[in-house]
């Protein structure tokens, strides 16, 4: 009987756990997952969430519930000694425990990639999470706020500026979806404020979408464009201080609110751990999934660098699609190599990118034929759609958008969710 | 031209000002209202949403969406000055800011009323905002996740043991409703927690639910006990502390989380202004709801003592239904006084309580007329679909119970709310 560590609760972890219960013999192996949050996040709904198209609820995957038999434990594992088959795992409650296994699949993920720019940490938020995407639609009312009871001009332009750094998927999907809600917002404040509303997105490279083929690039940078949202490529951020985003061309530009979504980098687990990594920090996997020269360590998702022939970079491109595919293979390949059978190489041909501006605009490649606007956006709803793990949660979706159709836009800001205790606390005099 | 205050954005301060909006001409008054969030709670759905039953995005509504020409300032109002017709306003961003008036109606209404029991302010939770509720289901969740990894059973205990303090209508909500939903969330949990598993409320006086006749109270806690949750009825909070809840009668109890439902008080702004208040810090105010001895001072609900010949006590009860009521007469004769007709005296006939227990039962005694189980449960669900405001928002309810119905019960833990940024901040290596 063996014992098979999960590493991570996300697409990998969830979907590799649901594959081994399935192919393993009910009873013949035992399933650890270690995860820090007790649920998987569905991210291409994150922009959807931010604007409340969504019900935050709707996105999330309860791993206990989606799981048969696979032990959960809360926290995180932040070495893995590949000698002793150990794991010491930092648990929820800040204790530290060492957990032996057999078997070890690590889908730890990836972190936002980060430059040492003056006041980012400070000022900035990532947009990779829930209570990111959550913070975000409530920082976005909260100036709306403050602007309306702004005292001068300059204040007033301040709390309406949102800068975004980084003009990938995450970039830009982020931003359609939350000027599109602002803009919709500002109909319940009072008037004038829309032409103060400032959203810019910076690029360091010469284009927009670099995943793309850069006719639909364009087609994305004119729909932006078009609905007042400025660009700025080949050009970096160089310091926020204050309200102020200074920018590598010597601009800068008045705004209260950064989001980074200037990609990612891997967990530093691999790293940590001694295993063999690439330059990006990346573990060592060969086409089969495995760790590079280590038996009975497996990995993949944005925390591997999994070979791929087909690839441009000759590694699978770090996206959802990509990594369901990878983790099916991985649960297959461990189940045979604990059944005596040879594992199979990883195969996957990319079945082409999906991206939503908001307002009912996309832009799409599947199978490699080009298109966008209204049937490019839709297309990503349904595709996301069907792909939402559980009937629940597509029905819930399906109803949220429903609603929001006939409805006018939620505009309740609750950034007190992150105090919830405060109100007892004064009540009580502490 | 008067400019006409508004404190408070509850039932009084919402209901007062939309009924404003209606009756004064447009533009011949200006109205003005001081909130501290940007929306209006509809707290006889708490339960409901610290269940995961409801959305909370669906029980609240936003001020400036109801509104229409009524200007928001987001704060707090710390003093009214009567002699010089001014408010001390501390706003959002932390500036303090003196508003003047004309006409000021203040619906500040309550907080949690507290004792001075040692470990109350620092373990304890309230349960009036949504944030609380929020709080709290994610709390129950974080203490199932704690109590199936715990290493002994005193610590597995302690993680299942839930406490109200109070048994009046609040509590026996929060917790009929909360116990089902832990009990349902146990499915996706390793076996043998539900026997371990603790719902105590504890009562100073000698029986449950005071506002409702004594036969119905006893068929509401006999459903209570049948589900396993113990009553502890003249019985008093004496401290909490590490994990351990000591009461009156000399019993302690392991459970790490306490919800204090013990009622209300009126929000201290009457008492330091300097107006006139009764034994319990209410404002005094006449039958048409103007502040005793003062010209052009309003006020209603939690806030202040309103005659009512009807009530046993003299004064009408702090229920939703007589907030609304209140708010519509003091609108009325707001109007009626710039418009130079005479006041009238508020005049509501108590129709009835709806107590949910959760788990399809409750109590309920609509018009004197006493029934329970499952048409008293369907009664408080209807009658408070009915009043919830908007269309969009009633749609999205009976939506939510739908799901609910043919679904199972959501379990993700979403108490990292509470930290947005705190991934990225790691990330960014601050």
């Amino acid at each position: 009987m063996a014992r098979i560590l999960i590493v991570g609760g996300g697409y990998i972890g969830l979907y590799a756990a649901r594959h081994l219960e399935r192919r393993l013999p009910t009873g013949a192996h035992e399933l650890v997952m270690v995860s820090p949050e007790n649920h998987m996040t569905y991210q291409p709904f994150l922009p959807e969430v931010a604007s409340g198209l969504i019900d935050p609820r709707a996105v999330v995957v309860p791993l206990r519930s989606a799981l048969r038999r696979t032990r959960l434990i809360l926290g995180e594992v932040e070495r893995i000694d590949a000698e002793s088959r150990t794991a010491r795992i930092h648990l929820s409650d800040g204790r530290r425990r060492e957990e032996p296994f057999d078997v070890a699949v690590i889908g730890a993920g990836s972190w936002s990639r980060t430059l040492p720019i003056p006041g980012l940490a400070e000022h900035a938020v990532g947009f990779k999470t829930l209570p990111e995407a959550i913070w975000l639609r409530n920082r976005v009312l909260a100036q709306l706020d403050t602007a309306s009871e702004a005292e001068d001009v300059e204040e007033r332009r301040t709390a309406l500026g949102f800068v975004f750094v980084g003009a990938g998927f995450a970039g830009i999907e982020a931003i359609g979806e939350l000027e599109d809600f602002a803009r919709a917002a500002l109909a319940a404040y009072p008037p004038g404020m829309a032409s103060e509303m400032r959203w810019v997105v910076v690029e360091a490279t010469d284009r927009i979408l670099p995943e793309l083929d850069p006719t639909l690039a364009t087609y994305a940078a004119d729909r932006l464009l078009e609905r007042g949202i400025q660009i700025r490529t080949d050009t970096r951020l160089v310091s926020i201080e204050d309200g102020t985003v200074r920018l590598s061309d010597g601009s800068s530009i008045a705004a209260a609110t950064v989001v980074w979504t200037a990609g990612v980098r891997p967990s530093p687990l691999a790293s940590a751990s001694g295993l063999p990594v690439d330059d990006h920090g990346r573990v060592r996997v060969d086409r089969t999934l495995r760790v590079e020269g280590i038996d009975g360590l497996w990995a993949a998702g944005d925390v591997a660098a999994v070979p791929d022939p087909h690839a441009p970079s000759g590694y699978s491109p770090p996206t959802a699609q990509h990594a369901l595919r990878q983790a099916r293979t991985l649960a297959e390949n461990v189940a045979a190599l604990l059944d005596g059978r040879p594992p199979r190489p990883f195969r996957y041909r990319n079945k082409g990118m999906l991206c939503s501006l908001g307002h009912y605009r996309g832009v799409a490649d599947p199978l490699g034929v080009p298109i966008r606007g209204f049937p490019a956006w839709f297309l990503h709803r349904t595709y996301h759609l069907v792909y939402m793990p559980t009937v629940g949660r597509k029905v819930r979706i399906a109803l949220d958008w429903t609603v929001a159709l006939l409805f006018p836009r939620d505009i309740a800001q609750l950034g007190s969710l992150e105090h919830p205790r405060d109100a007892f606390r004064r009540s009580a005099g502490s």
